[in-house]
C-alpha cells in the first residue's frame, strides 16, 4: 500500500470561542482515517499554504490537541482575511505546487461563504492540474450567515451558538447592572457584532424570553432614524424608568467613515467612532426621559473568544463537524462541506451530512424577516425557540492552571520548506 | 426582653460581581444574631432611605438570598451615586427620622471612602439625636481604591479580585485572538475601568506573569502623550507582529470632553468618545509598522458584572466582610469599617478586622509607584505577587435554568410607610 495523503487544515475570517474544536475534531478523526496521512495547519490559512508555513498537527502531544475545545479563538495555527481572488492564478497555481510538494490529498478550509467558494475552486482546479486532491468545507461563523434562510443547507454555523450564549448572559447580568443603577445610569447601550446580519444581537432575546427586562433590539435589518431611535428609548423610560438596548454594529446611524477590509466588507471595528457610541451621545444630546445618562459597551472581539461562555452544544457540534469533515475526505467526497442539521421533533437533535460547496458559496443567509416582531425592536418566539437549544444547558467546566485558563500551546513543528520563498499576490507593492 | 432593633443595609456606588455577597453575609449571619431584628435593604442606597423604600430582607426564601452569590451587580436592592453633603441636613435629619420610624438600630453601608465618610456621618448624627445606632461600613469598589497605600487599613477591596480575573482571562483570550488575527488586526485595544488608580488595568499582567504575550499596559498614574504610546506601539509590532493595548478609561488623551457625576468624579463613560477609541484612531492615522488596523473593544460596565469571572477567593472574602460587619453592628461597634487584612506567610490567607470610619475616609489609595515598572508600561512581579491570590484557582460553577443564569429574584415586600413622603434635596429643582 502506498503512503497516503496528508492533509492540510486552513483557517479563513474571524474566529469563535469553538473553532479549535472543529480542528480537534478533524486532527483527532484522522488518527483513526489510514487514507490520511500527516495533518498539517497551514499557519494563518491560506497564506499558510502560499508560504509554505505548515504546522505539523499530527506531531503534537495528544493533550495539547484536546485542549483545544478550551482554547478560544485562531492562536493555535492562525487564520486570516487573504481572499484569493480570481485573477489570482498566481496564487492558486502556488497551492497546487504546495500541494504536490508537500503530497497534500486533502485541503480542508474553515470558513463562510466566501471560504467554500475558495475551497470548491482549489478543489476543481488541482483536479484539473491531474491531482488527486479532496476539496471539504468546515462550517464557521458566529454570525450564522452561512448557507440559506430556509435553513435546508446548514441549521446554524458552529461558533454562533457561543456567541448567543455569550449575549443571553450578558444581557441577564448588565440588567442586573441596569435595574441596579438606574437613577444615574438608566440606558446602557450594548453593541453586537454581526454586521449585516442580525442573529447576534437577535440572541439578546434569549437572556428573556418571558419579556420581563426593558430591552430593545436594533438590527441592520429593521434600520429606523436616530430620533426614532431616542423616541422610543424614552417611552421605553417613561414606562420602566430604565432600557437595554442592543444595537448592531452595522446598524445605520448614517455617516460613520466607514471602511472596507480586503473582502469588500466593511471594518466597523475601525470606525472613527462606534455605533454604539453614536447612539449614547444622539440620547445625551437628546436628552433623556428621566434624570442620567446613556454609556455604551463595545464588547468587540470579547464576543468571539470569551471560552467562559462557550455553549457545551456549541463546543460539541463544532468538534463533530471538524470529524464529519475528516470522515468525508478519507470517503473521497470532494467538493462538500460537512454541515449540520436539525431533527424534526421537540427534543433537540442534529445530524451530520454534506452539502456541495458550490451551494453553500451561492447561497447567501439573511435574517428571517417573520423573525423579526412587529414593533421592530425585538424578535419572535419562533426565533427563541430556533436559537434556545443553541446555547446549551450548562456552562463549559474550564481546566485552570494558577489561576489562569490552560490552553494549547503547540510546539512550533513545521513540514520542513521544499519550494522557494514566494509573496502572496496580495502583498506585493 | 425588648424587641431587637432592625438593621437598614444600603449599597452605595459601581457595583461589582460580589456586592451580593456581602449583602447575604449580613442577611444570613442576622438569622442567627438575637440582637438584630429585621434586616431591610434601602432601595437603590440612601435614596431608599429618604423615600422609605425599605426592602423586607429576613422575609425572603432562604433560597433566593442564597442565590445572591451568583447574582452579580445591584439589581437585587440597588445602588445609587446619590452623595449627602455636608449642607444636606435636611437629608440627614430625615435618616434620623426614617430609623426612629422603623426601629432602626443598624445602618450598614456597603462602599467606597466616601461611603464610609457618610456612615460615620450618619451614625454620628444619630447619636448626637441621642438614638442608639450603630453605624459600620461594609468596603466595597473594582477599583481597589478604599483605604491606604501601605495596605495597613485594608489589604484589597471585595470585587476587585474578580475584576482583576476577568482581566487576567480577558487578556489571555484576546491574546489568542490577537495572535490568530494578526495579520489583519495586529493591534487590539482594550479600555479598562478604574479611572485614575491603575489596579485594574494592572491585572491585565495577571493574563502573563512570564511576560510572553506583547503587552503594552497604560495606566493613568504614568501618563505618556499620543505619539510616544504611537512610538511603543509600533516598536511592538515590528519586533512580535503585533501588540495587546490595556489603557485605562482614565488615561490622558487630551480632550475628551470630560463629564463630571454627582460625586465629582469625571464620568469616563458618558465622554463624547472613549480613550480606546481615541487611542485606535491616534494609531490608525499615525500609520501601524505593520499592514493592518488597531482595533479596540470597551468592555465597560461588564467589568463589573460578568459572574462568569467572579473569584471564588472574593465571592468568599465579600461574603466573610459582610458577615463580620453584621457581627460588628450586633456587637455595638459603631464607627467601623469590617476589613480584610492579610496574614504573613507565603501561603494566602486572610482575617477579618475592623477600622475606624474615619481613618477609611481620610484616606486615599494610590496604585504604589513601585509596582509600575520601568518602561511605564507593565507593573512589577510585586503587584503580580500580591494579584495573585485575589483571582482563586478555579472558575465559579453558577446554575442555570434553561440554558439562563438563575439569579436572586427578591419578592417586593417592603417595610409599611409610616411617614410623609419626602424628596430628596438633590432631586429638588
Amino acid at each position: 500500500m502506498s503512503e497516503p495523503n496528508n492533509l492540510i487544515f486552513a483557517q479563513s475570517g474571524g474566529p469563535s470561542p469553538v473553532i479549535n474544536s472543529s480542528l480537534r475534531g478533524v486532527i483527532e478523526a484522522a488518527r483513526d482515517l489510514p487514507q490520511i496521512g500527516t495533518v498539517y495547519g497551514a499557519r494563518h490559512g491560506i497564506e499558510g499554504v502560499l508560504k509554505e508555513e505548515l504546522i505539523d498537527l499530527s506531531a503534537q502531544s495528544p493533550e495539547e490537541v484536546s485542549l483545544l475545545r478550551f482554547t478560544p479563538a485562531a492562536g493555535s495555527i492562525g487564520t486570516c482575511r487573504y481572499k484569493l481572488k480570481e485573477h489570482q492564478d498566481e496564487d492558486f497555481e502556488r497551492c497546487i505546487e504546495i500541494f504536490k510538494a508537500h503530497n497534500i490529498g486533502y485541503f480542508l478550509y474553515n470558513g463562510g461563504n466566501d471560504s467554500m467558494d475558495t475551497a470548491n475552486k482549489i478543489a476543481l482546479l488541482a483536479q484539473e492540474r491531474g491531482l488527486d486532491l479532496v476539496g471539504v468545507g468546515v462550517p464557521k461563523t458566529i454570525d450564522n450567515d452561512v448557507g440559506d434562510s430556509e435553513f435546508k443547507l446548514i441549521d446554524h454555523t458552529p461558533g454562533y451558538g457561543s456567541t448567543a450564549k455569550y449575549w443571553a448572559h450578558l444581557v441577564q447580568c448588565a440588567d442586573e447592572e441596569n435595574r441596579g443603577s438606574c437613577p444615574a445610569d438608566p440606558v446602557l447601550v450594548l453593541q453586537a457584532m454581526g454586521r449585516k446580519i442580525g442573529f447576534i444581537p437577535a440572541a439578546a432575546r434569549l437572556a428573556d424570553p418571558d419579556r420581563e427586562i426593558p430591552l430593545q433590539i436594533y438590527m441592520a435589518e429593521n434600520p429606523c432614524s436616530l430620533e426614532q431611535l431616542g423616541d422610543q428609548v424614552n417611552a421605553q423610560l417613561k414606562q420602566a424608568g430604565r432600557c437595554i438596548v442592543v444595537v448592531s454594529e452595522g446598524f445605520d446611524v448614517g455617516d460613520l467613515g466607514e471602511e472596507k477590509d480586503s473582502f469588500g466588507h466593511t471594518s466597523f471595528s475601525a470606525s472613527q467612532t462606534t455605533v454604539a457610541q453614536v447612539v449614547v451621545n444622539y440620547l445625551n444630546k437628546k436628552g433623556l426621559a428621566v434624570k442620567g445618562k446613556a454609556r455604551a459597551n463595545v464588547p468587540g472581539t470579547d464576543q468571539r473568544h470569551a471560552i467562559a461562555y462557550a455553549s457545551t452544544v456549541d463546543l460539541d457540534e463544532a468538534y463533530a463537524s471538524g470529524m464529519k469533515a475528516a470522515l468525508l475526505a478519507a470517503g473521497g467526497e470532494s467538493g462538500y462541506m460537512s454541515t449540520i442539521l436539525r431533527n424534526p421533533g421537540d427534543i433537540y437533535s442534529v445530524r451530520y451530512d454534506k452539502v456541495p460547496l458550490p451551494e453553500v458559496a451561492n447561497s447567501e443567509r439573511t435574517f428571517p424577516s417573520e423573525w423579526i416582531s412587529e414593533n421592530g425592536t425585538d424578535v419572535t418566539d419562533e426565533f427563541v425557540r430556533y436559537a434556545r437549544p443553541l446555547i446549551g444547558d450548562e456552562m463549559v467546566t474550564l481546566p485552570l492552571i494558577d489561576g489562569r485558563l490552560r490552553m494549547t500551546r503547540f510546539e512550533p513543528i513545521f513540514a520542513d520548506k521544499k519550494l522557494p520563498a514566494y509573496v502572496p499576490q496580495a502583498d506585493r507593492s
